[in-house]
């Protein structure tokens, strides 16, 4: 059973409607243990595609996670990844920028993190909040002390759209694979989720009025995705909108075109030339003596 | 079947002699099987420790890998910590210092790389090496440019160790507990291990010419790992080592004594006070409306 993951891809140039984009689809699974045995299976073809990225050292994966607060980023990233030689896949978080990095352009935090050749790297939110979060809310904008911001915030948005697409572009044309991924949750799927973390008490770390507050915002955050996922869709650099209301679905769908892309890349493990294969016959000659 | 891992301990103020300590012991596994079985419950344990150290966010774990080449850090890293969320885990590999980092002291690089609160940091290679390599190549401590640095060779690798047990007292003082793992080769072992590199044409790319010239310097090498084990073992950031000779044993000792050190932590999820279950009700109040 091979997932099509086309039908979730943003193609370049594309208007997006979240209304029409769904929030859940038909599972790709029958049963949970259809689901769990699907998933080991991808996990087991990623653990060996990272192996490969690692050993043919070429290029580099970039996945960035995006989405609205117990989508499953974090799930998902835990169920996908996990099973992956850590040495080979990092992960960062990216939460309140601190006043230092204030003081840098919006993309110099998150670049510092890229992932190095041979490497995947998983950006937890990434350089979007800043075209997201700081779209809902324009205080956080107007605190970045950016000449000119209060002139015209159209133009603010449309340039850092470029800024984000030119980055990408770059990072492309050096090895970098990005792959990016808006796990798509209805407000009622929220609701329940954060139920559910106040009824389990080991989850009740996880939630706080703040979360419950952003909620208002809901419309005024999905438009600010529509508007994040037309302008910033590439083909060097495309987004997924993963319907995000069955979290193994989801997982699975995700774990899919991760697979997908890396297969692309055709990768295979370095092979010795004749005369590399001379220099280890003769070390093989000093080893043997 | 519990391994009991103190005879691999090396107690502050020991005298390490290397060759009374064994690179190949029994076998903690009776079979391919039961190996498979001892390792996937060592890592599902290792697992379940990860979430409560980031839930409950008051540690952070460092794990160091040091050994000779063909030791087995990267299996070891692989098998034990893949199936660990790689959100949680971060694994850093130093290689040569570049030109800028040997323009700080010997802790800089590495220390910007210590796992933050509620992760787990390894480090394979780590800043054991400017007490090993640039012990045995002093030609390497001489291009550091130190003042003073021709005088007494005694007093710096003395004063390397001071501030190296120091930054660990510090970091444990902070939260960090420390672990650190010398994998004990035999010399005949590597020299196998290379031969099966050179044999199978897709594991060429981990062997080069450079490897086998260090084999010249084992018993320097052995001596440097001696004092460096002397000095630097402490109870508040021990040295296990650990017989490397048998890959397999060697993973299921590591995992133990990873999974030991978590456990003694005694980690549990944050439970919400009074206060806080009231605060969650309101929550609670606002969504079911």
């Amino acid at each position: 059973m091979k997932i099509n993951c086309k039908e979730f891809r943003v193609r370049e140039r594309d208007k997006v409607d979240l209304g029409t984009w769904p929030t859940r689809v038909d599972p790709v699974y029958k049963s949970k243990e259809q689901y769990q045995k699907v998933l080991e299976h991808h996990v087991a073809q990623l653990s060996l595609q990272q192996q490969l990225l690692y050993a043919s050292n070429r290029y580099a994966l970039l996945l960035i996670f995006q989405a609205m607060d117990a989508a499953g980023k974090d799930g998902a990233i835990r169920h996908v990844m996990s099973g992956v030689n850590p040495q080979g896949c990092q992960v960062f978080s990216f939460k309140h920028p601190s006043p230092a990095e204030l003081q840098h352009d919006f993309l110099w935090r998150t670049t510092r993190d890229l992932p190095e050749r041979g490497r995947i790297g998983i950006f937890n939110r990434s350089y979007y909040e800043e075209v997201l979060i700081a779209r809902v809310h324009p205080e956080i904008l107007l605190g970045e002390g950016i000449p000119g911001i209060a002139r015209d915030h159209v133009a603010i948005w449309r340039d850092r759209y470029r800024s984000i697409v030119d980055l990408e572009k770059h990072l492309h044309a050096n090895g970098t694979r990005i792959v990016k991924f808006f796990l798509h949750l209805s407000e009622e799927e929220q609701r329940k989720r954060f139920l559910a973390r106040i009824d389990a008490p080991d989850k009740n770390w996880k939630i706080s009025a703040a979360d419950i507050e952003e909620r208002k915002f809901w419309k005024r955050y999905m438009k600010a995705y529509e508007q994040c996922l037309d302008a910033t869709s590439t083909a060097e650099a495309p987004w997924y909108v993963v319907p995000a209301d069955d979290k193994e679905n989801t997982r699975l769908i995700v774990s899919q075109i991760v697979v997908d892309t890396l297969e692309a890349l055709k990768m295979t493990y370095p092979r010795s030339g004749a005369e590399r294969r001379r220099e280890l016959q003769a070390i093989r000659r000093r080893l043997v003596r």
